[in-house]
């Protein structure tokens, strides 16, 4: 079957069983963990800046705050949370060990952004211990929750402070720096979060912007579509990357403590000329790009040397990750549903999410003045194609993962 | 003796006992105390905006970052903590109790502005933890520390995020509120620092601005100088904010977990013809406020409805405020060293320092568009008064404090 050149690609092809071999072969076994407590006896954090892309910050219209409810899902009034809120629920009234607990309950939401969406999963995930507390403990005595917001350093965390709800169950701190690392003590986190975040890389695998490798990633800006090589190199970093994250959180989690995440990815197979996912809108913005450079806008060069950093997984080849992962056992995993298909958002939001998102990441590389150029052109690229503005039609899935930290001599 | 009337006030007549007798008269025993847990039955946390006075962000030539090594001193070269670091870190390693320690030692600044003094005070910090357990516990296992970083939720925390040293001993959080409510869990920290902040008042007396009430501040823009009216007003909301800050550490230090407090402050007895101290610069900036308004640019009323959120106390009423609080011990009170006698910078500098600090509040009560022109008359006035120029006429002090948190069940 031929497909159309703006959304096949050798994705569609790798059956998971193929992809996962190829994934577990780590080119990296010396993972690189930044942040963390580099010398042991000197105890010196060594900071080191990875990518500086972030959401736009502040409160415009073109920031994530206001377009950030679209986020993982194609749906404008509800964030992923609410999608997720039952299960966040049952797992911590079922699983969440309160018998004997310190004074201070800390909790940490990983790539927490401006706030907009971490709020609300921050009231639903005390709400729900502060009840496991009261029906496990009988008493009044509840510890004090206290939230750690990460994001990158140069995430608007003054834009998040500002918003912090008046009425909240916790006290609120901010972490910054890269969950690619350690960020907190070692054993003092009680319950991990994070939601839509581990599909950002720490960084574009180098390989794909470099001309002379077999990878590199000519005219195009992510691997969807792309050749074998590049979707490898993309792969390669997820793998890593996600590796570093559990690694991390494994040192500051406490033994039994838990962690939730919701990991945006696609289906292992799915028909481009029958349905599209968050990925097949990157190959949009793509192809927004290559028209600009064909007005002269900017050289075509400029479009090769830029890459997104991001990779959707697929729900094996995350499944094979937690399983190399000896730290953890594996309570939950499941694909959630994905109310955006009912509720489809219309082009133009679509294309004030997708700015509020990567604006920063391409004024750094093309510069301010095509983004309204862009963006208009990939709103009505976006109407113009019967094939997404159907909701039926919308793939991406969302995995829910409910992990358990093992006790410290446990492996 | 009739002094100038730039200068003079009642300030300098009263003694220090009356002035302890008149504060000791608490106007208000229910401290209202901010952001704390307000309702221990349902945890829930209640914040409330305060004054949203906060130093200039960034790191401009106007922000505080660039100005701020002048902060409680007339020294352009170091910072305060340099003149308390000996005694800081002879007080950890006397004082410190690291025997029962657990794995994180828990460290906070409260009113860190953009981070540019907290910085230094957070290494001497951490770096003489670190001797006093490798000292005490002959063993590499020393805990992990965490740095929390507060301040204002309107503070500038992205370019104080943005400026982490990469060198460090910690891991860094920042916690936006205001100090004079609780901002941590119950007994989750180990050491509080506070330097140059407790003149901050957390509203200016209210009486102040009300021209029905005896304490109206006419034509000035703090009490240095006022009627007694005034300067009862501005010190019973002085010692109802030093109380607050001490009883919501109280509740967030361990027990035996100490505390260092760096307290701008005037001698009780001073000769406005023959010294000066930071006080007497508010009279300047108020007197250069008047000769705009005589020029037209804004009304005499807005300079009478302007008053500056500040309080510097006398070591005398310090000390009765500490001995009326049950909670801790009071290691060390004593004046520390003021290098600025030596190094007093020049108008203009001393003038960018000013303007750093109150460039948003008088913006916020008289535009923008005044800013340079008071400035500018601010240097000319500072630059014309042969008092302002010898160094040897400072006599803004600074107190030094180590408290310990008593027992919980001991008062």
């Amino acid at each position: 079957m031929k497909m159309k050149s703006s959304c096949a690609g050798r994705w569609l092809m790798i059956s998971p069983k193929t992809q996962i071999h190829m994934l577990s072969c780590r080119s990296d076994s010396n993972l690189r963990i930044q942040n963390r407590v580099a010398d042991r006896n000197s105890s010196v954090v060594r900071g080191r800046v990875l990518g500086q892309y972030v959401m736009n910050g502040g409160d415009g219209p073109n920031s994530y705050a206001q377009n950030s409810s679209y986020q993982c899902s194609s749906q404008m009034q509800r964030g992923v949370v609410d999608v997720a809120k039952p299960i966040i629920e049952a797992e911590i009234s079922e699983r969440l060990d309160v018998k004997h607990h310190s004074s201070t309950f800390r909790i940490a939401d990983f790539g927490c952004s401006t706030g907009h969406n971490s709020f609300a999963a921050m009231k639903i995930i005390t709400e729900a211990i502060k009840r496991k507390f009261e029906t496990d403990r009988q008493t009044s005595d509840i510890p004090d929750f206290q939230v750690f917001f990460n994001d990158k350093a140069v995430n608007d965390f003054n834009t998040l402070f500002s918003s912090l709800p008046c009425k909240r169950l916790y006290y609120a701190t901010g972490v910054p720096g890269s969950f690619h690392g350690r960020l907190l003590p070692k054993a003092s986190l009680h319950f991990a979060y994070s939601s839509c975040t581990l599909n950002w890389l720490s960084e574009v695998p180098k390989e794909v912007a470099d001309d002379t490798s077999p990878s590199w990633n000519r005219g195009k800006i992510h691997c969807f579509g792309a050749r074998r090589e590049v979707l490898k190199a993309y792969s390669n970093q997820y793998v890593k990357d996600v590796e570093a994250f559990l690694e991390s959180r494994a040192e500051e989690l406490v033994a039994g403590g838990l962690m939730a995440l919701i990991v945006p990815a696609v289906p292992a197979f799915w028909n481009p000329n029958t349905a599209f996912t968050s990925i097949t809108e990157f190959d949009i913005l793509g192809s927004c790009l290559t028209d600009l450079a064909e007005k002269g806008r900017f050289s075509k060069a400029k479009v090769d040397s830029f890459n997104l950093p991001l990779h959707y997984t697929i729900p094996q080849e995350f499944e094979a990750i937690l399983e190399r992962s000896h730290n953890y056992t594996l309570e939950r995993m499941e694909i959630i549903d994905n109310p955006g298909k009912r509720t489809l958002p219309a082009p133009k939001d679509r294309a004030s999410f997708v700015r509020a998102v990567f604006e920063q990441l391409l004024t750094n590389h093309f510069g301010s003045e095509i983004i309204d150029e862009l963006f208009h052109q990939y709103a009505k690229k976006m109407a113009a194609s019967p094939l997404f503005l159907d909701p039926e039609n919308e793939k991406t899935i969302m995995i829910f993962v409910l992990l358990k930290r093992k006790p410290y001599d446990q492996k």
